[in-house]
């Protein structure tokens, strides 16, 4: 039998050895992390399950993952258990190994962000089993490609069409769902599990049938880095054009491509526009441009204002273009922000002007601040209010 | 503007630090791959654009990936260029750190196949100008869910519709790509870099407009792993029932779903149907037990029998059934294979069996063995043959 399991295998150039289990999530939820390094001297693990380490520092707050040191086991094995059961939640961690940082070799579940590859797992339970694949209908997830002439690119977006768009004539809303900077069109649907988020909350019966579109943001970007002509790229976080208006100004040529080539209902009572700190920026500035297109509009954890020299008609006159937005009273604006986000106070001031306007929105605040555990919980509180 | 590029950014949790340029590819494709491990003592690169190592064994020859040392440069940086210019190709590597096997950490374009992560780079050239993201047309490519009322559960693929598809209302023939043990239906997308083949030949006019569906093979799953109700599971190469009629049996539910759900040329004529290894046996035994299915047929470096006490009637009377197929005169039965792989023998007496018939039948030979630079080859050879 090992003879047949080789023979009609795909290439594996690398495979074999033992294999070493990491992570182990037991069953009280307490994790075990373990890694085959012999020579190594210190091997540490860092991710988002350990206590963040907060600083104050001169321009704000900020959080920095914490660390825990792996000791040897009997077998020779690098190992960390952790000492309390872990929260419900999707997690990310990344060995150091003599001060490398790696992803688990031993865990082929890794997720790129920005720059960074980290490995994965899930602990289920409570609002993370909204994170998990579960055995419900499943939407489609499409990577496709759409023209702008005001870029002048084909750029990629990721469009999700809830379970059952396939078979009947329906249509849907639409929601456009927006990543922050450094981020893609992947970065959703891999590192916010939208996909999932969606697909729970439509079978729980929690969120209407919606599709939902994520866009790429970086308006000089066809597509996510590795994904687009420019090849296999560095990715940066900080690319050109992306907070200047480019992308404000052609979210026009996104709506009417979805709505020419999906099955939707094209009217603003029908559409719903959201985004994480930079994509909370563009929601925020495209739904007052264009205060006829959106009916609904979420800001998690968003910037506000841009920063430096930036001259676009698109933030010109903000007071006035919030007034006809508003004037328009739109069915939700819903706000979002963790009690450490270093946008906390800048988010604090625009609430200010809101209610000295008496623009109705609503308000979530919780705990922790500038990370994808507090926007899946957003776009899990979001979601469930959208064209109901 | 530093204060700027960090205050709007995704969580990045463990960004930051110096960049290091790993792989360089340099002007002529000689390419330099780096690593920071100031406290280890031995560094190596592994991968497929080193001569592989050849072994011959009591079951056949075996390949293993070579591999080379890194030297400690005046940095302090673990260095290794290639002594010669690298031919162009899509290729895959790893470090060892000390015996530890690892991604290139400073590499964030990554690939799993089966168990194990390699990191990736592109020498463009030649026909690996096909693997690359080129700024022609691109198609769309979805990730679908499918009910199996044979298989009794939901089961995920992935489907290409070529660039233009959402535009109108013509219909396109279809070609189905099937993985090989060990594989998902991420496979052709992901290591065979088939979106990319077809967009190039399509966008060329070597290849007509087409529909690709990359199944999953292995009957029992639903989905890649991490990408179903499983959750996060180590992938294993071997799954009970991918080898024994199962998956040839449900094969005309996934005809009948495309069909329904696609605007396609729902006839012989125009289906083709091809995998690699497991899936050109697949492929072998699927359109021989459905003669008027498909017109077109490939076997990428197929293996040909069932293994071991395997009881289908999938497999019965293969010589009646050869008949039966060749009788109808397919458009095209096309075997590639490479001279060293472990499945050329088995190749040699089926195409012996076919001679012996005066079925008719194309053979594509070429040099390496069972690994993907075949089969990325086998379909840009075999996908320009199609519905012509």
């Amino acid at each position: 039998m090992l003879m047949c399991m080789a023979t009609f295998a795909q290439q594996s150039l690398w495979g074999g050895g033992k294999k070493i289990v990491s992570p182990e999530v037991h069953e009280n939820n307490t994790v075990t992390f373990r890694l085959e390094a012999p020579h190594a001297s210190k091997v540490q693990v860092t991710g988002d399950f350990l206590p963040a380490i907060i600083r104050e520092t001169s321009w704000g707050v900020s959080e920095e993952a914490g660390v825990a040191d792996l000791v040897k086991n009997s077998d020779g094995l690098w190992e960390y258990t952790t000492p309390e059961p872990l929260a419900p939640e999707f997690y990310n961690y990344s060995f150091m190994v003599d001060g490398m940082k790696i992803a688990d070799p031993n865990n082929v579940h890794q997720i790129r962000d920005i720059a960074s590859i980290t490995s994965l797992f899930i602990i289920g339970g409570g609002r993370a089993d909204l994170y998990k694949v579960n055995d419900v209908p499943h939407g489609t997830v499409a990577k496709v490609w759409y023209e702008s002439p005001s870029l002048g690119i084909n750029r990629r977006m990721t469009v999700y069409t809830p379970a059952g768009y396939e078979k009947g004539d329906q249509r849907y809303p639409v929601f456009y769902l927006l990543h922050g900077m450094g981020g893609d069109e992947n970065a959703w649907s891999d590192l916010g599990r939208a996909i999932q988020i969606m697909d729970n909350l439509i079978a729980q019966g929690k969120a209407e049938p919606m599709i939902v579109v994520m866009t790429n943001g970086n308006a000089i970007q066809e597509a996510a880095p590795g994904e687009s002509s420019l090849g296999y790229v560095v990715p940066t976080m900080q690319l050109p054009k992306t907070m200047e208006g480019s992308f404000e100004t052609h979210f026009p040529e996104v709506v009417e491509f979805v709505d020419k080539h999906y099955r939707t209902k094209a009217n603003k009572e029908n559409r719903a526009i959201a985004g994480l700190s930079m994509g909370g920026f563009h929601s925020l500035h495209t739904s007052k441009q264009y205060p006829d297109m959106f009916n609904y509009v979420g800001l998690f954890s968003a910037a506000i204002m841009p920063f430096g020299n930036v001259s676009s008609p698109i933030y010109d006159d903000m007071e006035g273009k919030l007034k006809i937005q508003f004037d328009k009273k739109p069915a939700l604006y819903w706000i979002g922000i963790g009690k450490t986000d270093f946008l906390y106070k800048s988010n604090e001031a625009y609430r200010k002007l809101l209610d000295s306007k008496g623009y109705k929105y609503e308000y979530f605040e919780n705990e922790d601040g500038h990370i994808w555990k507090n926007w899946r919980i957003y776009l899990s509180e979001f979601a469930p209010r959208l064209f109901k």
